[in-house]
């Protein structure tokens, strides 16, 4: 059993088209941040409110600079491609640059970017297509370690808690991979399983391929998807925290998050002891010695000051490291992760 | 927004190849104890220890004795066909009868039977294929009343009892509709889900296309699937919880099943109790006054003395009444649901 792999040839050029705000960009934020020396440029419509601090190219610049690869780096709602959107892809395609977008809408189904591709010679990559194959999951127990993010919502910061808890374990010199479960982190990684678009029936099997047999010492480091809090995406959540079978979890938030992402309806984030200890229902079906070893806040817009308390408060309420792993360290969660499981 | 809709024309031929039993067989069985009126004959292999009580018929007979369409009537692990009941479903369509199935492998899949079919002039259906344009859930309340079977297990008599229920209600003189959630109950109902095959993203947004705004009096009588208790399925469960915003819900068993109902890892049946309140939680989510009406047993192979001390048991350890809708009756659990919501 095989996991989604992609080939990505860099240098890298970043589409965001027009999206509004950076949420919605969070792929070429993600891409930008953890591959940098991958990163050439960024093209943009000219009334695009998002800025990449990339240098802005055309196709043809991109071409001439050496780009390879034009990154779709949004996630808009519903997962399709605006239609205004198309010139700029047509003239990315046609420049010979291979074009990679992980939307439900797939790339390879767009006859007029596909004709582009065939005249410019250049690739079209569908990041999140799921492997062929994957089983029903059974829960049979698997040898390593894993530790699993989970969220008070979605895009609330799982992937950059994941990735740098894998680098500072790798600093540590601790055998360590960090599994990619949605299309930002299948690009940073070269693999991995887009957990979102599994068929149904197929979601904890699908966990388990991601997470499967390792070294005793190994940690698989997972980067977790959406929230049990969030009401369109929450069946993918439990499904993943089961199949993952998780030693470990660690709580990720966004100190400025004070209700669900999704703006259709009005749901505050929940209760951090009672959604942890939803996860922990969850996690004890397949690992009974599942814990949390830490929360982890994304607090980019306090002061130093305020960011202090904020965490001290949460430790003493929660009786667990509270970090930002951004503007501090994620030290003090690799440290419980390792004296207690 | 539209449901999976199908047109079967009866009457039927259940096709069930050589199942090893009649768990294997649960469509054939659903369709032969819902709709007898259609069911004009059985097909199955020489060897076959399965017996559905109806005629056996070849596809020559068959077409003699006016079937209009064979149901595969299996629900193979892993869902594919055997390669060696290729033969016979080949001879259906080329005798001119449709044939209709709800495996995750598609009939239009396998170009032998496309072929075979063109011959014959026969129609194939694929049951388990979800309509397009399924939103992501956002939990928004829906006017009118539901009902929610879930299970201790996969294949525990979730379908049985909501259409029960349904039909109860239906005597009573009450708005109401089965909501169909999987494969059987779709060939039985025309309409409905096919949850386990939706992208993960779009589950519970399924649940809410499933049953929509409506009466304030009437009542959707949803299927079921799979099992907050199942490694496997765990996880269409919880979506369909979550987006199906239910009122009430009715736990569903079968007294002789002791473990999860897939082989590979043993995994007990959990406490009432415990799973009612993982099921509540769920679905409070989404609908603060969710609550249990009653608890749904099979007890086919137990004596009437056996049965009634059984069901007593529960009712006084529970306090909700306790059935056996097919060997008694489902009414002391309608009593309880118009009672109480």
């Amino acid at each position: 059993m095989t996991l989604t792999t992609i080939q990505l040839e860099a240098p890298y050029l970043l589409y965001i088209g027009d999206v509004p705000d950076d949420e919605h960009a969070k792929t070429a934020f993600g891409i930008r941040d953890w591959r940098p020396e991958k990163c050439a440029g960024q093209m943009r419509l000219p009334d695009c409110p998002v800025d990449l601090d990339l240098p802005d190219m055309t196709a043809e610049a991109a071409r001439t600079a050496g780009v390879k690869t034009a990154i779709v780096g949004v996630a808009p709602t519903g997962g399709a491609i605006p239609e205004h959107w198309m010139p700029d892809l047509i003239s990315i395609a046609k420049a010979g640059i291979d074009i990679a977008a992980g939307m439900h809408t797939k790339l390879a189904d767009m006859p007029e970017l596909v004709a582009a591709a065939n005249e410019g010679g250049s690739r079209l990559v569908d990041v999140r297509v799921p492997p062929p194959g994957i089983p029903v999951g059974d829960a049979s127990k698997r040898s390593g370690k894993r530790v699993l993010m989970v969220g008070t919502d979605c895009a609330i910061g799982k992937k950059y808690t994941a990735l740098s808890l894998h680098r500072e374990l790798t600093t540590r010199g601790i055998k360590t991979r960090f599994r990619a479960t949605g299309q930002t982190g299948i690009m940073i990684a070269g693999e991995g399983m887009p957990m979102d678009s599994v068929v149904a029936d197929f979601i904890s099997g699908a966990a388990e391929v991601l997470t499967p047999n390792n070294d005793d010492d190994h940690w698989d480091v997972i980067e977790g998807q959406g929230s049990l809090a969030h009401p369109g995406y929450a069946a993918v959540t439990y499904g993943l925290v089961i199949g993952s079978q998780p030693d470990a979890m660690i709580l990720c938030h966004d100190v400025e998050r004070t209700q669900i992402i999704d703006p259709r309806k009005y749901i505050p984030i929940p209760d951090f002891d009672e959604l942890m200890a939803e996860y922990l229902v969850a996690a004890h079906k397949t690992n009974e010695d599942s814990r949390f070893v830490g929360i982890s806040v994304n607090t980019k817009r306090m002061s130093a000051e305020d960011r202090k308390a904020y965490l001290a408060d949460l430790e003493q309420k929660h009786g667990l490291p509270a970090v930002d792993p951004v503007a501090g360290s994620i030290g003090p969660i690799a440290d419980r992760l390792l004296e207690t499981t």
